[in-house]
């Protein structure tokens, strides 16, 4: 059993495996410095770069209407399909920082641009901490040159470290995955724990592969897969001012995915499962979080679905019950009814664990015993079954602690 | 300074007083008694009459898709215009219970009517606590024999106790409301700490006069009171199975609110300040809470005032920053942000307790220690301004605390 691969919901194919070794694929350099942006002295600058000229990339962002400086000089100012440097810091989110904000976030593509050899539109750059307080861009910036000579190919562990906030554990995986051309290599560092319901990816998640795809493929299977992965999950249902997925790829293995191919499918199974696991680990992880509950809702008409899925993991009492291990399946049913207003009475189903709690809106006798020690596992399943022929669906969430409040009600002061 | 009438926010119309005496209106009597249904032994049945045969009323209920028993049940089989009977319990929702549970319901309905001398349908059944446990109507039905004997004209205090669950107080009041035509009185027992974001009502409120009102007034004021009173409140997003109001009105004072007088409008501000206190009420009561928010949202175009000043109320971010006494602005901006996606860069200005905080989308400088101070007081109010000529709106809400998440990790088991 590999150690990054820990959750049953995540399907990983047999072309794929954990490389022991770690670092980044062919290609890529990557390094974490401490330039004094968080109080506690830790790491929180990063920088990535791609030594290849033909790097293609695909990106994705957070569709809040308030967006972080970085988010829009990126989204604004950048080759989205041609980054060849990420630059990224923890500490202050660079978002409601108005005109100097935006200043502050070019500052930090110019001086990455110059630390990676690069033009400045070859830079992506993303900030994550607190969110209203003007950046310092000058410690960025020198923490940038010194970053520039510690960039290593094993440098992803201290860029992981970098882009951390809240995180109580990383987010970060090597793998090695075989194609009919070639084996190739799939790296991603990811972070975020709190302000998570994201609506492409989490606070931040950047993937590198030393495979080349065409900027039009990585694009594509970056969508799908976020759909599956980080579009599914939830902490506390707050959408981020700064989400931010990249994918990069420097072609430097020497390996192509052509698209419409065979390796293009079993990439993208990669990719899939790589991702799906990194969203969980960000659940797993939510600020507070002790285990992950999963809710799949089925049938319904049209969009139903997608509601009820959320009002489920949304909800502070389910995720209160959730954590305290109490099988309290009527909240369950009251967040479905919440979501589907006007369709009383509601003949739906709900199982916990393999184990019917409700039929046809109504309660029916069960095993609580047995119940009750099913949901005091780590991993806890809810499926929902609605009348219609509707569609189904999922999203991952985490359960709703002490701890979250702690955490939660003493951040900026 | 009344001891009911606590909130800033509530206007108290000049002719509208606290009754020292307390008791019900003419023609009201009620009851609570101890049936068993709560493990503690506590009070868990009300039973409330109205002696006269000419009584009027309105009701309001959840929009849930999932809807308790006694709410279908009252809303099917009762004269909604008529009612003069209310039973409601406590200990158990009567909600996911399917087919039993509306026999169940039926049955309350019956004994209730028994015990007021009422047709069964001129009486409302609500039910409040744990969802999806069959109810032990044959408890209630007992109950109900003794609470017909000890009906009285001071029995609301015992009423509106045989009706809190979670509660941590009493949310009554008896007032006196001086109209043209002579003084009438209004009272109301309410509950509601947890699953409270309704649509229409808290869980239970119900509303009693003397006065003389057509239904459709009674209708009327009812309907738009609470669009200013429990529809703006939210302690966690929750929309419940059971939300029940109900406004009943003798007549037996000898008082009648002519339709377009001046006393309708004099009775429609007394009905509002009863009801938005109330509301209030419940959302200081909030699971845990130990202080209110108010959210006003102007501007912006069409709804978009609505989404944001739920998105608000409902993070939990927000709230626990409110729970911590923390002035952290940075999460409204984020959650007006995630309401109106697409919307970048939003010029939104913020307020909070008369500190501006953001202009423009931005940062500016302010008073740090006054607003710390400020955000400390038992009420915090703040204030966002979108770009537009939309609406303004507002939404009450409590915090997230340690406590929220104790009752609700473990309520069942």
């Amino acid at each position: 059993m590999s150690p990054f691969f820990s959750s049953r919901w995540v399907e990983v194919p047999d072309w794929v495996r954990e490389d022991a070794a770690g670092g980044l694929p062919a290609g890529f350099r990557a390094a974490g410095v401490a330039a004094g942006l968080k109080p506690s002295g830790g790491t929180d600058v990063g920088l990535l770069v791609s030594d290849a000229a033909e790097t293609t990339s695909a990106a994705r962002f957070t569709r809040s209407g308030v967006l972080a400086a970085p988010v829009l000089v990126t989204r604004e100012r950048s080759r989205l399909d041609a980054l060849r440097v990420v630059v990224a810091n923890s500490g202050n989110a660079n978002a409601a920082t108005g005109g100097r904000g935006l200043d502050d976030a070019a500052k930090m593509q110019g001086a990455a641009a110059m630390a990676g050899g690069v033009q400045a539109d070859q830079v992506a750059v993303a900030s994550t901490g607190v969110i209203g307080v003007p950046l310092d861009s000058r410690a960025v910036v020198s923490g940038l040159a010194r970053a520039r000579s510690e960039l290593r190919p094993d440098g992803d562990a201290d860029f992981a470290a970098a882009i951390m906030t809240t995180d109580a554990f990383e987010k970060r995986a090597s793998l090695e995955v075989d194609l009919a051309g070639g084996t190739v290599r799939l790296c991603a560092q990811a972070k975020g724990a709190g302000m998570i319901s994201p609506s492409f990816a989490t606070m931040l998640c950047f993937v590198q592969t030393d495979a080349a795809l065409s900027a039009d493929t990585a694009d594509l299977l970056l969508g799908v897969c976020l759909k599956r992965s980080f579009e599914r999950i939830s902490v506390d249902g707050q959408l981020s001012t700064n989400d931010t997925a990249i994918l990069m790829c420097s072609g430097a293995g020497g390996v192509t995915v052509q698209a419409e191919s065979e390796d293009e499918l079993r990439f993208g199974q990669a990719l899939d499962a790589l991702l799906r696991q990194l969203a969980l680990a960000v659940v797993r992880d939510g600020e507070g979080a002790r285990r992950i509950g999963r809710v799949v809702v089925r049938g319904g008409h049209g969009e139903s679905v997608e509601g009820a899925a959320r009002a489920v993991a949304n909800s502070p009492l389910v995720k209160a019950a959730l954590h305290g291990g109490d099988p309290n399946w009527g909240r369950i049913v009251q967040a479905v009814g919440m979501a589907l207003p006007g369709t009383a009475p509601l003949a739906v189903d709900v199982g916990i664990e393999g184990v019917q709690v409700c039929a046809r809106g109504g309660a029916i006798g069960f095993d609580a015993k047995a119940l009750a020690q099913a949901v005091a596992r780590d991993e806890v399943e809810y499926v929902v079954e609605l009348p219609g022929e509707g569609q189904e669906t999922e999203v991952f969430f985490s359960d709703l602690s002490h701890e979250y409040v702690t955490i939660n009600a003493e951040y900026t002061t």
